[in-house]
């Protein structure tokens, strides 16, 4: 095992050198060549994919687990035209992002370079095998991929026609390297493999990103979890306001940027409170208030301390008067996730002010949390989103899977 | 041992939330009280180096040890200077690095912050204490310090002396923390606290660093070694070349961008070659060389595999024969570091090509590697290099001690 996994990692970094010199215009064509094959390959993907499903349903999966293994028309289709769009995205490669001269004459930049290989380790959506890929590919990396076992056959698939749309456009097809066995073991070893895999970016729930946080030797890109806040200032616009709160609990509660607490400034909690508090129940939502909140809304369950840790991923929302936006800020720095926090305020101070002193991977003035995503943000696409503050911090395009070195130009400068 | 380093991660946290807000003002005022303390209490740092001095001279330290561990007028007058200029510099903190509208009228930016708690591992250097803690306050940052025990009475003279200097200015005195220990578990429990302190910067040898890496929950950042080449092209200014390679080889030979192995095109060895290693040899530098160097050069020893891969830091140099540009490539992706590589050439061409093909942190074109370093490229000081290549490449001024998170302004917008 130890040796399939490091000479797998030997291959990818191999192939990386070759990958940091590839032409854009040869990267687009192998992500348009994938596209192509995805389009005329449905038949091979719904075969492998259909071993899944009966694995699956054989072994008694949730049903919630075994949809998510299923690649609809609907879900290639996306995958289709994801490729296209990241094949579109402009390639990052080769820029220099800043350039200066120095008193002795040399000319100092910074020219953006690959990551080099990088390590995918996720669990049972198998369409992150293309999503993840394809944009390791559009910033000129290597990558590992290593999906859950319930999809080995779909990821197997998917990773093969990956390799042979890179060939097609001579590009080397070791730069996708699927890690061909569902043995646990392999993820130890892959994690291993420092000198071969420059960092380990794991997608799934919480227990998989702890595992691979843990055991890692390489860097880890990660978000454990996401306890956003929404904060109604003083002079918030109540409508406003409150469109904001539904939108960041009910459009999508499941996911890491809804809307976990919602924090009410005293002065408007009288009226706003059992407004929005009204709307978000009349949705299904279950509200778990501070005392001050259950005296002002029917119906409202009392919040201990862990309410305030608590990432629900569900219709249930925290909700706490605050004095100030100091309290609020002090609230969000000991209960929150670091990953996203919006104020709703129409002063201005007060908004410049939550602006610095939050100090999450996004700060939003008067929107909703759900914008913490690569694509709403103007990424153009997103292989993740880190709340470790090293290297990328929010949502992770296809720039933060870039470096940069630096570069100098001289005409014989000596150092004295 | 281990609640009390705990405490200490936890009060450097707690600083880090007020350092973060810090004016610009008051942080450079706090560099500025502290140059005027180290020139007032010049017999009180004397004291404290006498004792560990004198341990060291007792315990029979080796004299480059003692030496080391010394804080010579001139020593103390850097510090000063040093103090001095990172008080100058611009604050990195609040810095929008860009900007730009969605279509839904969402305004997007990157606004710099601080990293939070930074940790610092070094060994005999005691004015390390100042020069580090000097970087990490500029950008609104956290500091816990653990220096070498030979330099335990020094480390917490100044560290004493930085607290002060922060709560004349009414900072946090907390956000430098001083591991108040000699016992080696400490470093251990340090690396441990991966939910107070954000990255480890080591700053010694090559020991101490792999030690660090292997053992650390947080993120490092770290180079282990700098194995420098020059290639000299076909087409290079022959006594540019020699210039650059002479600066390259003997104006610092025990530092980590000195040049080790000096790579000749094929077309200029027989003329190039003799000149230059008769001058190197001439300055005192042992060359080791391939076949086709011993050939051409008098008192040349041959060159073995581990010769290649050898960071000497001292006069020995390896020098090697090649047949084109992309050979020397080839043989720097092999043996190289990814610290620092020069060619000198007047061919575009060519070094347009290796300045895209070289992955290292700093690719030079006609000047020395010499200047790998955080004050000559410019960045106005500098707290180490990083030939990892998450979040930093290559040298680390005050800018790579912050990171950025997002901002999104809006006017009620909402995911649809």
């Amino acid at each position: 095992m130890r040796e399939q996994i490091q000479m797998l990692g030997k291959r990818a970094r191999e192939a990386a050198h070759q990958m940091a010199k590839a032409d854009s215009s040869v990267k687009q064509e192998a992500l348009e060549q994938m596209a192509g094959t995805l389009e005329k390959e449905r038949e091979a993907i719904n075969a492998a994919n259909e071993i899944d499903i009966q694995e699956a349903q054989r072994r008694g999966l949730p049903k919630a687990k075994a949809e998510r293994l299923t690649l609809s028309d609907k879900v290639v289709k996306e995958m289709i035209d994801g490729l296209r769009q990241v094949a579109m995205l402009p390639d990052p490669v080769g820029e220099i992002t800043r350039m200066w001269i120095r008193p002795n004459g040399l000319r100092v930049g910074k020219m953006r370079i690959p990551l080099g290989v990088i390590g995918i380790i996720y669990e049972s959506r198998p369409n992150v095998t293309v999503d993840a890929a394809a944009l390791c590919i559009k910033a000129g990396n290597a990558v590992v991929l290593r999906g859950g076992s319930e999809a080995f056959h779909s990821n197997k698939c998917l990773a093969d026609m990956l390799r042979k749309s890179l060939a097609a456009v001579k590009l080397p097809e070791t730069a996708v390297q699927f890690v061909g066995t569902t043995d646990r073991e392999a993820v130890l070893e892959m994690l291993k493999i420092e000198e071969y895999i420059d960092v380990m970016i794991p997608r799934g729930g919480e227990e998989l990103i702890r595992f691979v946080a843990e055991n890692a030797r390489m860097p880890v890109l990660k978000h454990y979890k996401g306890v956003c806040h929404v904060y109604v200032d003083a002079k918030a616009d109540p409508l406003m306001a409150e469109k904001i709160c539904l939108n960041a609990k009910v459009q999508r509660p499941g996911v890491c940027n809804a809307m976990e607490t919602l924090l009410i400034h005293k002065d408007v909690a009288d009226t706003f409170l059992p407004k929005v508090g009204k709307t978000l129940q009349d949705e299904g939502v279950e509200i778990r208030g501070c005392s001050r909140t259950q005296a002002l809304l029917a119906g409202c369950l009392p919040a201990d301390e862990q309410d305030w840790y608590a990432e629900y991923l569900d219709l249930i929302l925290a909700v706490r008067v605050v004095d100030s936006m100091e309290q609020a800020v002090q609230h969000i720095t000991k209960y929150g996730s670091q990953h996203t926090e919006a104020i709703v305020t129409d002063d201005f101070s007060t908004a410049h002010r939550f602006l610095q002193e939050v100090q999450s991977s996004l700060v939003l003035v008067n929107a909703s949390t759900r914008f913490n995503d690569g694509y709403q943000l103007g990424l153009g696409a997103e292989i993740g989103i880190s709340t470790s503050r090293l290297h990328a911090f929010g949502p992770m395009g296809v720039e933060e899977l870039t470096t940069t070195k630096f570069i100098a130009l001289g005409d014989g400068q000596l150092r004295t």
